[in-house]
């Protein structure tokens, strides 16, 4: 995915003494950003998302002309990635995120005295993140990990993808000064280039933590090199997602042009680059979509891909698909690779049996990052999830569009392959659009990510960058404000009171 | 650590046949455990307590044999696990631990129709635990990652320590069938046995998360494993750690008869063989502890060390630091190997200078697992945190004993830099005797565990077993219990109303 034209405003690989002094910068940023109380933290956040709106025009110039993303889709992430500092800072300022456990002293407790014990996350320390081709604001220098690792109080470093890097210094430019105009300290957000670069810093000891967006291949690279760490770190890495959707007869029955209309949209937009585009419909066969779905298909306009290097690979995985047996077109769209080598690309829908799906998995079960979808025709619902099981490892998402009050053994045994196989179970509706809230899930298994054991998006993914220490009867005047009797931060204290203990496992109660 | 004298009563390493039809069994059990209501599977917890608890003597019996440590000891060590299994069965009926959020769906949402969207925690899938040879109960068969993982609902499958085979074979049976007994799925508690055996079956795809305690190498190599499989998952690993305590002058004034008691109980108990053993005591030069400590230690009975390998790996250690320069003999004690290879120890304590420590970190500052700590002479208390850095990376614990009301730049530094690089600060007390409780942190930066964003005892601990899952806009008849609207387990559920996003990151709240 890091294939570029370079240009003369690409910036120079960041040189390893230039790393040197970025680590130490955001080394030396770190205490005092993690002191900062949560309402100041916020307060900065805020600034940041103010910044990034009031130079909106400016900076959406910069990713169209960088990403080949539309102003609307780019004005749209803009505001998302803005909307997401202000909810993280809306998640820190009651400091319930500090998860603050406080076991009294106690004489009686069930293994003999228990002391004073007090415990909360601190954070991580900085954080390293690899910022997305795909959504050039909203997974990229101000994006969900920089929001949510900075949220928590840690300095962040990212390394500026190479399909936007003008866009990526504009925006840690404007971030960095609304930051430390709101009272953070000097290089809580800086940029790093290059790819080597990226590794050097992985390496660096001072990195506490490291995230990724973007291909299975380079994100199970940095995995592999955080975990063969001398001291080895959490990387949390969000890599490939075919994103299956079935429907049932009933489904179908109740709604094809829904259907089609949701499906096309859903694959169409953004040319196809997302990370929960839906790569697999599964029909009913016999389901009499085709016209539709050829229909809507050849109505999309032509769109820009991201890069020749995603061109690229688009187009040697669409061919692949379309030169497999038992593959048949419903409607071929095209790819067109102009003179800078950039990509221009239709929607392309293929259709398969579920059997062939099968028999060829090899050639077609991988992910086509791009406009390309495959329609998988079934001809039992109760083979659905033996077949899922038999196609797919994890995803981000999973989709049923069921009839209104349907249930069915079928049914519930499919959707328990997606809950085991997938971070978001969706009835109906498409997994794109991914909402910024408090009970979004944005990971799952392996490849979806490395760690299926947090999230990407929603305010769930500050616990990434967050680690717990315990104090044991400290006096008051030494404890962190979060943890002290008099609680000067006011946040949540959940406390574990003498003399509980011995009614511990009473199940009658 | 796995040095072992195999005995007639050495079970076999399991074959591959075996790990296959146990990782089966152990899959097959996984949706009827993860489906068993908390309230049922607090039930089962409880009835393996009970078990553990009626089975006393004879499991006692046979650990102390197999082990040296003494019958108090491991009295209390049962309780303890048993108290453990309560605990976690306390933990989960309530269902605090799933962590409902509920965002309703929203259409005037700051990003757009919002969804209804429903996120818990569920069990990540069969776990495998490689027990420990120093605790026999309360690391192993029956110990914290075990209770957690299955309170989580998820099968374990537990590798047994070569150092107390028969123990883990009782243990197992005793549980397995008190769970079994109260309604859970055979296979939820299975048991396998030899290194060999251990590496092929965190290498088995079915395998979904590891914990270990043990050593640093085996731990890191396990953890490597775990890192490279063709699908990764998280590892847990406690290794190493060497527990720095620190005097200041105004503690040492205020308490030396306390100190030194304290010192060398927490230095002999149970050999010194505990991970959170405190190997390094800082004092102030002209500290006038020698002959107390000297006393003391001499007064210690010759205690048998867990098994030959350890007693190998102790002599090399002591006699090592023994044939420092720098190094002063406060309590010279001695290890005994006996005709069966087994090593008996009376507590060794040397005395170095904070400038001879540093020069010879590389001999000094490394673990010695056994009865054996070094006293650190410093001149100046604005010298310790700095001193710390030069010597030491991650621990479990450290501890500063300060006076009454103290206060001052050098003690907040050295709180500081413990923070950093500890999972529990103590003042005052000793590191040993972790207390199971809510708020306790046993884990810490590496090398003290593989990854510190969770604890191996207490509570919190069962997070580690759990991964997220959202459901989008699902019919209430199919989303899982613990995110329906009639609440049917009464779990709390966190709420994100419509409408709030409006106010969000309005700091002048």
């Amino acid at each position: 995915m890091n294939a570029q034209t370079p240009t003369p405003t690409t910036p120079a690989t960041t040189s390893p003494e230039e790393l040197d002094r970025i680590a130490r910068l955001a080394t030396d940023a770190a205490p005092a950003w993690a002191g900062t109380s949560p309402r100041d933290r916020a307060r900065a956040l805020v600034a940041a998302a103010d910044a990034l709106v009031a130079d909106k025009a400016e900076l959406v110039d910069i990713a169209m002309a960088e990403t080949g993303l539309s102003e609307a889709r780019l004005n749209g992430e803009l505001t998302r990635t803005a909307v997401q500092l202000r909810l993280f800072a809306d998640t820190i300022v009651d400091g319930e995120y500090l998860d603050v456990r406080i076991d009294e002293a106690d004489d009686a407790f069930a293994l003999g005295v228990r002391p004073d014990l007090r415990r909360y996350l601190i954070p991580v320390g900085p954080v390293l993140n690899f910022s997305a081709s795909n959504f050039p604001f909203a997974f990229s220098v101000a994006g969900g990990d920089t929001a949510a690792a900075l949220a928590a109080g840690n300095p962040v470093i990212v390394k500026a993808h190479s399909g936007h890097p003008r866009l990526s210094e504009r925006t840690a430019a404007v971030v960095a000064d609304a930051l430390e105009g709101a009272g953070a300290p000097a290089g809580v957000l800086q940029l790093i280039f290059g790819q080597q670069a990226g590794v050097l810093m992985l390496k660096d000891p001072r990195i506490a933590a490291g995230s990724f967006t973007g291909s299975i291949r380079a994100g199970r690279l940095l995995a592999d090199i955080a975990a063969a760490r001398p001291t080895p770190i959490p990387f949390y890495g969000e890599l490939g997602s075919v994103n299956p959707a079935f429907v049932t007869s009933a489904a179908l029955g109740a709604g094809a042009e829904a259907i089609a209309d949701g499906f096309v949209a859903s694959v169409a937009g953004s040319a196809g680059q997302l990370c929960t585009k839906p790569g697999f419909l599964f029909v009913p066969t016999g389901h009499g979509l085709d016209d539709g779905l050829a229909t809507r298909a050849a109505a999309v306009a032509e769109h820009r891909l991201l890069n020749p290097g995603i061109a690229r690979g688009y187009g040697e995985r669409r061919d692949s698909i379309l030169g497999t047996a038992g593959v048949r077109v419903i409607s071929e769209g095209a790819l067109r690779i102009d003179e800078d080598g950039q990509g221009w690309a239709t929607p392309t829908l293929v259709s398969v049996s579920a059997g062939d799906l099968v028999a060829h998995r090899d050639t077609l079960a991988e992910e086509a990052f791009g406009p390309l979808s495959v329609v998988v025709e079934y001809d039992d619902e109760a083979e659905l999830a033996p077949t899922a099981d038999a196609l797919f490892e994890g995803n981000l998402t999973g989709t049923v569009h069921v009839g209104d009050g349907e249930d069915s053994p079928a049914l519930r045994s499919l959707v328990g392959w997606i809950t085991e196989h997938a971070g978001r179970v969706l009835f109906g509706g498409w997994p794109t659009g991914v909402a910024v809230t408090p009970a979004q899930q944005h990971g799952g298994p392996w490849p979806a990510t490395t760690n299926d054991s947090s999230t990407s998006v929603g305010t769930a993914a500050i616990s990434r960058f967050l680690r717990p220490v315990a104090y044991q009867s400290a006096p008051q005047a030494l404890l962190p404000e979060p943890l002290r009797d008099d609680n000067p931060w006011g946040v949540p204290q959940v406390r574990a009171h003498a003399g509980e203990s011995q009614s511990w496992g009473d199940t009658s109660r």
